[in-house]
């Protein structure tokens, strides 16, 4: 997985540096998304030695490692004139998380055609046939640099261009025959030194976006976009550009040449995700999978949906206005995003609930499920689909809507769903769980739920994701953007909306309405709650100094709180690449208790529920072992300090929010765990934000 | 968890040394249960210098350590005179694992009443409201000298004898009163000085059964056994025996004194299973819930049984002839049980199968389910409820049953399951997997689910044990004894059994002949791939040399083999106290991918099923970021070979049984790696074979 961006610039001259800095600048915001290594392509001109000097080629820079090392490379390049301008320009840059080839220079991208850098592209994905290209194009004397899977692409289309010499095919056109052929994932931006001025994208299964700037002062809401379908002609969906009439003196209309040259001006961003465009536009086209996007020499985008018949996927195609602020994904005034995130969470939750929970009628309504809640109270049973952290979610929220809704649940990490291609019908109510709605997996179950009928619940925090535009209907968790690769607020805001999902199922029912109004009302003061947690946070740096050097961490608890267990865990493994692990309990006896002994640590979180004494009982057996266990427990509980090497104690709320706050002292302690052991707690190694390939 | 072993001689003598020789035996084949102390108590002269002197008092000898450290402790002692004969006489024995109070000489057991050895007790269980028991006795005078909850029993039973000197209860009686107060799970066995040559036996929760045998040589099927229910008058099944005619002179019959005395004498075994009584009879019978025993002073076993109108139990109540043999229940030729257990499951699987699937007419018939089938079929869904390794089967097999019968199929963890009080319907068929048949969280599972009207299901190893006797229909997976506590060739059996349930349950469907035919063509292959298996033997043991000073342990895999990870990390886990985990390669990149650097040792499942493509993406992944795995893949996959480690190839089946040939490499690693670092292999430490607490 990796992050892709480019900038076009159509008759509006920008210097060299101004491009390099765009480009740079929105590597960074795309950061989160992989930063093993990244590189950029733009236009410098030809030495004056050359016998082409006076026109343009194509420069590469690559760097290893994050995007300021790629910043430093940059501007050391002696060859580059900085202060050039560029009228009309394309470049293109990436940031990358390796899957095939180690993380260096060479594997990092843009991948290039040949020496001559006649064509390069940049790609997010994975081609999963790359091998049988590679051996065709080895055949055809293609010599290979690197180990990537992507370097086939470049040279393919060099390949289709020079066998097509003749009849010239525009760029477009060339993209759409190498994207034929290519099996797998992947979001690709292309450039060339033959179609200057030009850039073609792709998009399947990885996101892709594109932000729209128009010049025109006056008509700001004309686009030059054209839309099509396979076979079918072009259509225009907005007004195209005029030509642009290149005479120095002003025309019929009184107008300016430098006038009309702005009218006609126009700037593109190319980008994985829109917190890279959002500081330079707000309107934006989500492409679609088997979308061509193209800007051609006459400034005109256009966009070319490969497949026929989908008239849902071209009914769906309009410019968004992004309503994200940028300074919500800035980091304020915390060092790292993922502390900023923690604490963040007080404000998250509420607006999770904001216009959802009436605290004073005690009702919850939630806008976007309102016309589905009488088919999915008739299902025959519930299944919930997701990965990683937003699975803990949906296993931290089942007991609950057992409870409320007196139905199967059943909770599926989306990769064992599909492997075991568990059998769906069409009186299932099925919820996909992603925090960036573009999971590569969850998204796969969902298609594959979708033509058995299932109804298709997203639940999601990016608004506009595939997820939650490819769903019969959703919640949107409203966290605001998370940039801390470990997922923090938008957990406990997925956890608060599926408990939500379970209020608004059991409205009806009579018998539920004591259980339903105790969760309403310790919701109402939940943020005053994770307050409180949150002030155990210099507490926690202490523990932190304690545990910093162990080898290995066992989190271990039962019923409501098991699986703050698996996230605590998965907290901790990410940040700090320490061996921890979430344990149920109830299965102590059944084998981990033979790793317990005075060197392991143990966490166990003991809360007084129904579990209570379960949960002693597991942990007379840890001290009966002489393991030294620090306990989170309620802020009430006396008798269990004696038996605790450390005590974190949290305000009691309903038994099935507790999982809420139970999760926060994990997060604050993986957190200083990481921060004590130097590690980037914002770029944890080898992971990425949004896990989009399988 | 532990193990009770009591030994009652009625007017047969036996010398002190044979009846310590007899408890000490049946203590070594409980020790599987539990091992940490152990203790007997026994009678002994009072001392010469004693005003009792020539009456019999109590003795008790414990110690700390495994059973053979209490058989030098016994024979050490100086004042015991083991060659003293002894007519009829009760010892009882107990070999401990801790719940509470760490393992030392004075928290194991039998417990005393005080100081005077009038009452002593053994138990295996929990109560759980022993604190409000002590402060009651506490009060009255009575002082403690462990910190366990048993102590409370024998204080308590001398109380209320001693509250009640003028109306002399029986003994019987006087245990039926304190069992009235105990809450929590016990299997009890009293002993008192009061009470000579009687004792008293109860059980809730916890297994106990009795072996019986009767001197008489001519009528050897009589055997004096009473049963009553509470409030009924007792009901004599058996013939109850004579009262012994103490006459030195031939009676009318001719018979001698010494022929007339062998004709009364009886001799009792109580025990938690039937391994330990199975090398002195093989008749048996098994006490129920509630149930009080009791051998009283004319040798007449009566079994009270507490609760009114449970007429089942009434009908169940026979003499069982145990068909087990005793060498089925030694090691053989291996050094230790779980070797020798692993070496059996060429055998095991075949003896799982046997009489049910017929490889010339490929169909399978479980006579125990046969009469349950068309309901089964019928079902809303099928649930399986397991701890620890037997939870493990129903995940390995949870694919094929759902491919095979199409229907919703859930796995649960048994604690989990209770802690979330599920949901349960009429139309529901629910599973019980348990090696032992007593895993205390699956029984009460099946507590949970039967009154719910739920169809109950049971999977053991265990004929008679309390979830094949208390569910509707089940079937017995034939794996044999398992003695070694961590689980192989029953996991084995489990996985076998389930394969057959879903060959049964999808019988009469057309669509599914072909893949059926694939299945038991290669069950009927089964026993050679694994002994081709066991071949790796010593390739794994030095696999084990270069691991086993490792802290951490990551076996990785998906889909079929995703359940082979659990299980081979939890073999791991159990038997080397290595931190291992079983972790989703589908979940790689959403977490567990930080941990993987070059120190990090990684086995990874990669067999050439439909997850092949995915599975070398995550090795990919792992080699990328200088992870060196070690590889089990199939035995003609040669591509892999250069981006192992180290391979381990094992023979290709069809997808769905390929979990049974890829556990077994990591059984041997386990095993390799505890007897390198010195462990004990069938006792790893803190665990026991048969969790029957909570």
């Amino acid at each position: 997985m990796c992050g892709i961006f480019a900038y076009l610039n159509f008759l509006i001259p920008r210097k060299r540096k101004y491009i390099l800095q765009t480009l740079i600048n929105g590597l960074r915001r795309l950061e989160y998304r992989g930063y093993d290594s990244a590189g950029v392509a733009f236009d410098v001109a030809q030495p004056a030695s050359d016998e082409k000097a006076g026109t343009l080629r194509i420069k590469l820079v690559k760097k290893q490692g994050k995007v300021n090392a790629l910043d430093e490379e940059i501007f050391n390049q002696g060859d580059v004139d900085f202060d050039g301008d560029l009228e009309t320009h394309v470049g293109i840059a990436h940031t990358r998380w390796a899957t095939h080839g180690v993380p260096n220079e060479v594997n990092s991208h843009p991948h290039r055609s040949s020496h001559g850098n006649e064509f390069v592209v940049v790609h997010n994905g994975i081609i999963t046939n790359f091998k049988d290209i590679k051996v065709f194009l080895e055949e055809k004397g293609y010599v290979f640099e690197s180990e990537t899977d992507t370097e086939v692409i470049p040279k393919f289309i060099k390949y289709l261009y020079e066998l097509q010499l003749d009849t010239r095919p525009s760029f477009q056109e060339l993209v759409e025959q190498v994207v034929h052929h290519l099996d797998g994932a992947y979001a690709l931006v292309f450039k060339s030194s033959v179609f200057p001025g030009e850039v073609v994208a792709a998009r399947r299964g990885s996101p892709l976006l594109i932000g729209v700037k128009s010049g025109r002062k006056s008509q700001s809401d004309i686009i030059p976009v054209t839309f099509s379908e396979f076979g079918n002609a072009g259509r225009c969906l907005y007004e195209k550009p005029h030509k642009p009439v290149l005479t120095p003196s002003a025309d019929e209309t009184g107008m300016s040449f430098d006038r009309q040259l702005q009218d006609m001006s126009m700037e593109y961003f190319f980008a994985s995700d829109a917190s890279a465009i959002i500081e330079h536009t707000n309107r934006v086209i989500y492409l679609e999978d088997d979308d061509v996007a193209a800007v051609d020499a006459t400034g005109t985008l256009s966009i070319h949906h490969l497949k026929k018949g989908e008239s849902d996927i071209l009914h769906s195609r309009e410019i968004h206005t992004l309503k994200m602020k940028l300074q919500e994904i800035m980091k304020g005034s915390y060092d790292y995003f993922m502390q900023k995130e923690i604490f963040e969470q007080p404000e998250s939750v509420v607006n999770t609930m904001r216009g959802r929970v009436n605290f004073t009628t005690e009702t919850v309504v939630l806008g976007g499920l309102k016309d589905h809640i009488s088919t999915m109270r008739r299902a025959r049973r519930l299944l919930f689909i997701a990965c990683g952290t937003s699975y803990h979610s949906t296993l931290a929220t089942r007991q609950l809507l057992e409870e409320l809704t007196e139905m199967p649940v059943m909770v599926e990490l989306a990769s064992d769903f599909l492997d075991r291609s568990v059998p769906i019908f069409r009186d299932d109510v099925v919820f996909f769980v992603s925090q960036s709605g573009e999971t590569a997996d969850t998204l796969n179950a969902l298609r594959y739920c979708k033509p058995r009928g299932a109804l298709c619940v997203g639940i999601t925090n990016t608004v506009g994701s595939t997820i939650s535009r490819d769903t019969h209907c959703g919640v949107h968790i409203n966290a605001g953007p998370e940039i801390g690769v470990a997922s923090t607020k938008a957990y406990t805001s997925q956890f608060v909306s599926l408990v939500m999902v379970g209020l608004v199922m059991s409205a009806d029912r009579i018998s539920m309405q004591q259980r339903r109004k105790e969760i309403i009302n310790d919701l109402k003061n939940l943020s005053g709650y994770i307050k409180e947690v949150l002030k155990l946070d210099s507490e926690i740096m202490k523990l932190a100094k304690s545990l910093y050097n162990e080898k290995s961490l066992i989190v271990m608890g039962r019923g409501f709180n098991f699986a703050t267990c698996l996230e605590g865990a998965l907290k901790i493994k990410e940040l700090t690449y320490l061996h921890s692990e979430g344990i149920l309990s109830g299965e102590l006896k059944h084998g981990p208790l033979a790793m317990i002994d005075t060197k392991m640590p143990v966490i166990m979180i003991i809360m007084k529920d129904n579990t209570y004494t379960k949960c002693i009982n597991a942990l007379e057996q840890v001290t009966a072992r002489a393991g030294r266990p620090i306990i989170i427990c309620d802020k009430d509980d006396t008798d269990i300090e004696k038996k605790a090497f450390h005590c974190l104690k949290i305000p009691k709320v309903a038994d099935c929010l507790q999982g809420i706050l139970s999760v926060l002292p994990l997060q604050l302690l993986s957190f200083h765990i990481a921060v004590l052991k130097g590690y980037d707690v914002d770029c944890p190694r080898h992971l990425a934000k949004s896990v989009t390939v399988e």
